[in-house]
């Protein structure tokens, strides 16, 4: 225990699964489902420890749990949760070590509730940070692997229990290929366990203190809520971000390709946008935004949809006609913006011959500033 | 060492090459690549020990290994050879256990020479012996599996040491699936370890003596050839199969689907057998042949062709217009007709309604009858 440890309760919960919708830019599948069962395990076995890296011994053994698998299908196939939990055995058996701290691989989407699902079934602590400030749709786009921890070994499982583990892989990327490939096969959705890395390499490369910022942007937005005040201008502003239009949603082109999500969709602007028009295209999460054919908006800076009067997350899986949103956008983390990690979550990694032009401001902004420790 | 061991110098594996490619019945992957690197391993090392299965102790630890792919990838990507070296190293590693013996999975075509590459990098003997008696295309197609063995751990590693453990399956079939699918992101081929088993396991299991009839009906086609006799013929009448038909090539439907080479031929009649007309289906191997319409040999049993001078196996890649070729039918093994082997091999596992009707006489004939041992 550390004095600097805090701990999810069932309210804490509510606040870290609106603020990890939002950071999924619209993939990173909706955390819904994984809060229910949280939450099912908190009544069970009480609150989830949070650690930040700073109190992480440089030898400790992290291990980095989450989801692999494309969003829409996780909705009709409720993941048991205890697939990440055989994926870690199974990792923990293959090198002989066990595991002292859990880290969520990505903040947005369900991947900031499963680590402390598996928290709750194994009695670890999780950590306060992860790898991508987000949500990105594959999984060699992390900062551990971008900033060199090896990816191998890595185990996948899913809910039969069949488990895999890679022992070794040339790089990240042939492990994402290869483990798409087993996840489709496993039915679309399945559970991670990688990498298992040293304390010391956690605080090198993880982005810290993001489970405390989808926490606060929670808390911001249902504060606003509760005094009836503008949840989508109270996060834009204190997040370090803006809101880049108002609209209504009149087309959504979607396909499922390569176990993505996959698609485009269109806004007509409202109130102060009013016949102007945005472009948002995704894959799994929203890549890049076009205000009347401009780029306004580009990955890896967040692009996040929001309904225009609560500041819910609005998910890719749930586009459809006549939805009223919010675009919010955010600047990326400083550690997405090196030339290192933006060849692996740049314009380019997507197939963009945009260059990336970086919205103005700080990931974070005011929530983050405020924290010790950040 | 045992009295019954033998060895497989240059010449003797001239023989099994050739007994191997006709036991592939179209698929298993022309013999011919892996030969010539088997033959520069023993000009290296020597020649490779076989073990008749009697031999082996009961607590001994036996490893299959082999390839996995659609033939037509590994014409023209080569396999290093080492692949299965790596997925046994793998495999060793994640069980804790060393193997004592290899044994091949199939003994039609390569995967009948990748045991001896593996034997001769390792210093570990090949048993006589296999769990298909000919080539099957998927891998859960096999006696070791359908009589019970379990198949996981296995491990698939690929030219670059990419290396993957399989540590649990619910089931063969998805071992099938998921290994096939890291196979396409290999590359299209890639080299297996599995099962790991005990002497007891494989002697209750294995289908003997393959190596021997490799061996066997290659030397018939050698001395038939060498005293101008019909090559054709004598393997026919010796192996317990019988002639089904000579023609010539008119047609070759072919597709790659799903990491198969899926399609039909048609044979227009020569000889005794001109204005009939044979079509033959395959998925890598033969499946099923119909003469003017009618079944006349269908898997589990063994259609094969070779050319109807020199009795050289004609594989599924090398299918074209004007070969002029003799379709062989051979009864398959005992084993493969047992009512829950037929679940896996019969027709219905590959899709046809058609009954199994079997070909009359013995896998093997006169030339395992006159086998000590068998």
């Amino acid at each position: 225990m550390n004095a600097r440890d805090w701990w999810v309760d069932e309210d804490v919960l509510e606040s870290i699964a609106i603020g990890a919708g939002i950071l999924g830019t619209g993939g990173g599948g909706n955390p819904y489902n994984g809060k229910l069962q949280v939450r099912h395990l908190i009544e069970q076995h009480g609150p989830v420890r949070i650690v930040v890296p700073d109190a992480v011994p440089d030898a400790a053994v992290v291990v980095s749990v989450g989801g692999m698998g494309a969003p829409t299908v996780s909705i009709e196939r409720i993941p048991r949760g205890d697939e990440s939990v055989v994926a870690l055995r199974a990792l923990e058996r293959f090198q002989g070590r066990q595991a002292d701290y859990l880290v969520p691989g990505e903040i947005g989407g369900s991947n900031s509730m499963r680590p402390m699902s598996v928290s709750l079934l194994t009695g670890l602590p999780v950590i306060d940070g992860d790898a991508m400030g987000r949500a990105f749709p594959e999984l060699q786009m992390d900062t551990f692997s971008i900033y060199g921890v090896p990816v191998a070994p890595a185990a996948l499982a899913d809910p039969h229990h069949n488990a895999v583990v890679w022992q070794r892989v040339m790089d990240p990327l042939t492990l994402e290929r290869q483990a798409r490939a087993v996840t489709i096969q496993m039915g679309g959705s399945a559970g991670f366990a990688f990498p298992m890395m040293s304390g010391a390499e956690l605080k090198r490369t993880v982005i810290p203190m993001t489970m405390t910022f989808a926490r606060q942007i929670g808390d911001v937005v249902r504060d606003a809520r509760r005094m009836h005040r503008d949840p989508v201008a109270e996060v834009a502003s204190q997040c370090g971000g803006q809101v880049l239009f108002e609209g209504k949603i009149v087309d959504v082109e979607r396909r499922m390709s390569a176990g993505f999500a996959r698609g485009a969709l269109m806004l007509d602007g409202l109130a102060d946008y009013r016949s102007q028009r945005m472009t948002i295209d995704f894959q799994n999460e929203n890549l890049i935004a076009r205000l009347d054919g401009e780029v306004v908006a580009i990955v890896p800076d967040l692009i996040c949809l929001v309904d225009r009067d609560t500041a819910a997350p609005v998910t890719t899986e749930v586009l459809r006609y006549g939805l009223r949103v919010a675009v919010l956008g955010i600047p990326a983390p400083a550690i997405l913006k090196t030339p290192i990690a933006l060849q692996a979550v740049g314009p380019a990694a997507f197939g963009y011959d945009d260059a990336y032009v970086p919205l103005s401001g700080t990931y974070g902004g005011d929530l983050l500033a405020s924290q010790p420790g950040s």
